[in-house]
């Protein structure tokens, strides 16, 4: 008994109780009583690594609440924080043994990530990263610390995408310079040894460059891994209620981060998979590992994401870290869960991308 | 690069540094501050099917804080339970098409679950099922549902342990019930043909049967399916404050369950592997797939075990549905997430199990 044979008439089923449940959605609010919860107050995990303890302790995020409506204004923040947060790279890439030199692929600007050990078994592989920020955060360099990460601890030449934002470009400008960057791999490398990764607007790309490779009938990578997607640009998902003012870093869906991405969709439907990519048909995408926190804005868009990948018969594998809030997973180089949720990302593609 | 070498010296530091980070426990616990987070109203989830809606929108659980203190009270209670939920099981039977029968095996009463149906390649298979019910509820008859639901779903032949519970017997009589029948199947059937599975506290003796088995010097069954297990007794587990009066059905750790399992556990060491199996070493479990929800009181101690197979090697599987609170991806064969749920488990079982 297969599972796609056993799920088969499951998903035919849940499609029609999908649709039905979205037609039927403002009679169903009105009549489903929600439930109040009163005010509570969270003690730090102490199931937690000490190091991770800190940045759960750590008070929201300053600025979670700024609403900026313009590309214009979202640029001059997303400069003022570049400049803060390429100051601890060079010593982020010394330790992790990783080189960083911009380029440009067919006119898209990238940065190559290189380990200064690449193992016999990565050196025909090529992962592409595609940061994350709200469609809006950090350009240039600053858009490079995930890519470090995976090149530092899996040891694998990284191109991390820095994809044009707003005001320099709208949707679906972001998406389209990384599928410059994804045609290109496709021929330097080939698509068995090519894996794409990213988190939160980076995790929504991942997703996006799948969809729009299936439209454009490009072959599919070896693997991704989409950490935390930002998957649902609508008000859809129950952790955005249940960890509204839990998660101390994206905080609540009426924040900052919303905004910024508001102002990439540039009034385009929000419902379009390729910027809501929960909505996607998700048959034929390929292997995909998915890694969020359980005080996450984003557990229930991630784990939607999942449940949609294993409806459609995808080797989906899902990571959820405890007490952690958005993408903490890879804040920091020295907490021993980012060395955990990379080594599970690197067993991952190991399994699936060819040597 | 293989998994087990990556995350090797993670794993050697995550020892240490969890080692640490138990010892000074309260002098963290003085030193990173509390997060205060205001009341909220939830609202019922549109993104699941209009059945879990329903069960979602149920208010809180009567009695689910209900503390009772005896196994005698307790046993009161359940048979009570018991009585009601025996009423609804002759319909299910018959929508699923499942035969149940009492029986005994080696002094200890089980209920041999069979459905109309086993396929060629489940005919050599048995699966032991251990209920949930915080070690004291679903006594007798009452505890099979969740094994129809798998025989009837899965088409397997199963064994429901109906494993004696306070006041008939206290810590480890549970355990030690349901390693006597699981001693049986393998002269039976053979440990590569055996699964075991089981919701909640069913979720944790599954888990407690493992650490057990190995204790014993026995084998390990093929694959095991803890069902968002009650795998910390002791205080711990981000979600034991972050879902409190979210989860609708366990509600509060504070509640009814932990009071019956503290009677249950009748002074015994909280912090024993056998009663806490996340403190377990789970080097050596078979394959695991876990299910969980995202509103769970539990989800802590779910991907907590789930992180700690992950660590030993063990091709560990995690499902969490969206918004679901306490076990509800089991509480009824007529709702599209539970047919997912169980096609998830059937197929890990498949991918395991010798035909």
């Amino acid at each position: 008994m297969n599972f796609t044979r056993l799920l088969a008439p499951v998903c035919a089923a849940l499609v029609c109780v999908y649709s039905a449940a979205a037609q039927s959605t403002q009679a169903t609010q009105t009549t489903l009583a929600p439930l109040p919860v009163p005010a509570r107050t969270l003690p730090v995990p102490n199931d937690v690594s000490p190091e991770m303890q800190k940045i759960i302790a750590a008070p929201r995020k300053p600025g979670w609440n700024d609403q900026w409506s313009t590309g214009e204004q979202w640029r001059a923040v997303a400069d003022k924080q570049a400049a803060q947060v390429v100051q601890t790279l060079p010593a982020m890439r010394q330790r992790l043994h990783v080189t960083v030199k911009p380029d440009t692929i067919n006119g898209v600007r990238v940065f190559v990530v290189t380990p200064d050990v690449i193992p016999p078994q990565h050196q025909k592989q090529l992962l592409l990263h595609v940061h994350g920020g709200c469609y809006e955060l950090f350009p240039g360099e600053s858009g490079t610390s995930e890519a470090i990460l995976m090149a530092g601890l899996g040891h694998y030449k990284v191109i991390s995408v820095d994809y044009r934002m707003p005001p320099e470009a709208y949707f679906p400008g972001a998406l389209d310079d990384a599928m410059t960057v994804y045609q290109a791999a496709l021929k330097t490398a080939g698509a068995k040894h090519v894996a794409v990764f990213g988190t939160s607007a980076g995790g929504a790309l991942t997703l996006e460059m799948m969809l729009r490779a299936k439209q454009l009938g490009l072959p599919m990578p070896a693997a991704i891994a989409p950490g935390t997607p930002m998957s649902d640009l609508t008000k859809t998902g129950d952790s955005f209620y249940t960890n509204e003012l839990v998660d101390n870093i994206l905080v609540s869906r009426n924040g900052s981060c919303h905004a910024a991405a508001m102002v990439y969709a540039h009034g385009h439907d929000l419902k379009d998979p390729l910027l809501s990519p929960v909505y996607g048909d998700m048959h034929g995408l390929p292997p995909a590992i998915l890694t969020t926190g359980t005080r996450h804005l984003l557990l229930s868009n991630t784990v939607r994401v999942h449940r949609k990948l294993r409806q459609a018969g995808i080797d989906a594998q899902l990571e959820v870290f405890e007490g952690t809030s958005h993408a903490q997973y890879q804040f920091d180089d020295r907490v021993p869960e980012t060395h955990e949720a990379f080594a599970e990302i690197t067993a991952f593609f190991d399994k699936y991308l060819a040597r």
